[in-house]
């Protein structure tokens, strides 16, 4: 039995090889993550330990797939940026696609125990995702500003929102209470009511999660002279650091090197 | 701060909206699972088990996704049907393909356990996928029977190659003795040496499987006079059956209902 | 000088191909023909000379494409059906396109003299183009009865806003009068003040133009009895008839046959 | 009569909008020109009018389109570089490619009689297209070399052909005699065999034709101390220079500026 009679139907597959010279972002999206971090009673605006879970399925994407040079986090978001010249896959968009968001998925069910010894999974949590290109580092470094800036403007609505419901307001008068506030009025309110200094919040919660890999430095040995003999190691490391102005990029040139 | 100076970076993605009036296949398809299944001592050449852990995340899918009409499985890949007609995100390609490599994936993780009670899992199961689109009804029919004809292929010559391993050939040796045989040659080879009868194998073994809503007639109620009230309900099948040839597809029209 | 050190720029080039079992309709359209008509002095609602101009390029078209297996035509616009099957370029969307928009201006310009020749051109007549799939024959039935249908609209407001104009009224007031008139209201108003019957308007007018492939019987020559021998032969013609009814389709199955 | 009930065909249509930041190439290339300059008697290896056609072509697309920034032409191919921030038809890929390869046609047979007063059109000359998407100055101008070092080793190649079959050879034995052959042996054959020097050969040959905005100063009118006023005015010149080289790109760098 010959399976050439039906061979046919793979003339319909279309080639998604993505455009050369260029960056390529996967960013994957809490699917109904509403409802998910309801059911297992993630703390308001930010459960931290939910935060740290997304962060290490991030690290171990790094160390899973070496083309991936940044990833960038918020809430239940991340972006993971592939570098320029990857040829994984052939650079097939829904290669690259499917395998970040099982891989992601993957680890984010086997190391929930992990961050919530005392939580059951009640349901699969699960993602959608996107690819874009980008020719360009520097605008891979807006897309990436871009992502910062809303978890800014998120984090700062959010965190007056919950305060202002804990303290016993309805979730609709909150919103009213918020609606066409600018950023200066929000920590306004929050240190005025709540006595609450945004700035000092958790970098985390304010600015996200930069995941990349450090060059650090390691003895391996001592000498006959007894100096150390050191060597450069690569470590995927987890900041919480601005990506917005360009001092990050300009300290680690090699994150989004172009050819 | 607004966001509107970054924003222009959304216009780096593309409409990947698949066209109207065709069926979307979504294959995933395990990644390095040859590793996986050795790492975990998977049954050769079929796991029952693994293969019902597979079949059960399938039959989620369609308990998940209505729009799922479909769902064909063997080894470590499984096909998903969404209907022609289906309007779920609009029939985003990366939408698609992204929710259904992870809500898969996350399902097998978390029913892991009740597979293979004694096993931990050993690392992350991940998969990757594709999205094909079938415009006529003959042609998805045709698309299934060639991953059918393929699952009989690779069955009748992993079967015959594991009974000679396991009675003692190398996998080289019996890798060389397969070299060039037919069918036929094939199940002389398993009757005549190791007294198999092949076509008395598991069904799922030699047909994969299909998952797919079945009507059934139950019961409500009893009427006034005694007789039984009944009503026809959905329910998701999982079967090893033909659907090579026309039986199947003329027994059950609603399956791949043509607009 | 090898010219291998450039030749990744073809990297760039992306894979266009149509997908099996479509039609693949090539729409062009006229450029700023609204312009190009006046500089020309074209007759309004309708120029005879420019239509039957459009119809021979036409004509040539299937004369020189043998996979286009119907055509339709109105005011300056032409849509070209390619059959289900053709391999022409192996299906890439950019050769279709790109040859058809060139052959059909080509010749546009060299027959310009044999159907006005009285008229230099001013200027190029140049066209735009579009290429849709369509994977059934009644799909591609809808989209010609699309065009049919808007053809009628236009040109029965057409004619009326002409006949308004020619009559004394401004553009301005002829297309007050015209707002908000239905098909019937139009008929009327022609009828009551033009002593126009529509329905015997030319039909080239109110219905556009067909060009596709006739089958005509045509005598070779007499047998020793006298008797005529005949062969059946294709002539591409051009008729002004509904294809929006049934009928037409059901008597030339031939012309949209699927595979 | 509504045409509601037909629109839904529209919907097959797809986005083809190309991704912001890059230059879009459209090369157009003579379909079947082998056969068309035979019957037109052109002049082998190259046809100096046919040649200066191609060229004024080119400079009515420049005059024409305003978002062309640069093109180059050898033979019976020509490639038309859109700036990289063009908007032009909303940057979408069969509008650049139809409206590009129909207006060079329509001039193209517009002006044959400039160039070819005593030659008739014995059938339409047409072309075929192709977009690709350039993200950065630096690969547009490897682009560009590619074509140039194209027509080098071409023309080359040709000119010795030529050359052979004017002096008794048939095809076959030129072909026979050029087998493997380096530049340098072409060169050596040309001015052994012929007394050509083939660096004196005509640049339109040897170079290809560039076409582009020159600013040239001009005077405008005397001031009232009889000093010239002068502005600059942007003049489409054609030239036949090296553009392998940098230095062509670095004394116009507004040619291909970058965003």
């Amino acid at each position: 039995m010959a399976n050439s009679k039906y061979e046919y139907v793979k003339k319909f597959e279309t080639d998604d090889r993505l455009p050369p010279s260029s960056w390529i972002v996967v960013r994957i999206d809490g699917c109904h993550f509403h409802q998910f971090s309801a059911e297992h009673a993630f703390e308001k605006p930010n459960d931290e330990n939910a935060l740290n879970l997304m962060n290490s399925c991030a690290v171990s994407m790094l160390e899973q797939f070496p083309d991936i040079v940044f990833a960038y986090g918020v809430s239940d978001e991340y972006s993971f940026i592939w570098k320029e010249t990857t040829q994984f896959y052939q650079r097939r968009a829904s290669k690259l696609l499917s395998l970040s968001v099982s891989y992601f998925t993957s680890v984010y069910v086997m190391k929930w125990k992990e961050f919530f010894p005392h939580k059951e999974l009640k349901g699969p949590p699960y993602f959608d995702g996107r690819v874009v290109c980008y020719p360009r580092a520097k605008i891979v470094q807006d897309y990436l500003a871009w992502r910062q800036v809303d978890c800014h403007i998120n984090n700062q609505y959010n965190t007056c929102f919950w305060m202002l419901v804990k303290s016993g307001k309805t979730q609709r008068e909150a919103q009213e209470l918020l609606k066409g506030t600018q950023a200066k009025d929000k920590n306004e309110l929050l240190f005025q009511q709540f006595n609450v200094n945004y700035d000092k919040l958790p970098q985390m919660f304010r600015k996200g999660s930069c995941v990349y890999r450090k060059k650090v430095e390691e003895v391996v040995k001592l000498d006959d002279t007894g100096n150390p003999v050191t060597r450069t190691r690569s470590k995927v490391a987890v900041e919480h650091v601005d990506i917005i102005g360009p001092k990050f990029w300009s300290d680690l040139p090699y994150i989004l090197e172009e050819e």
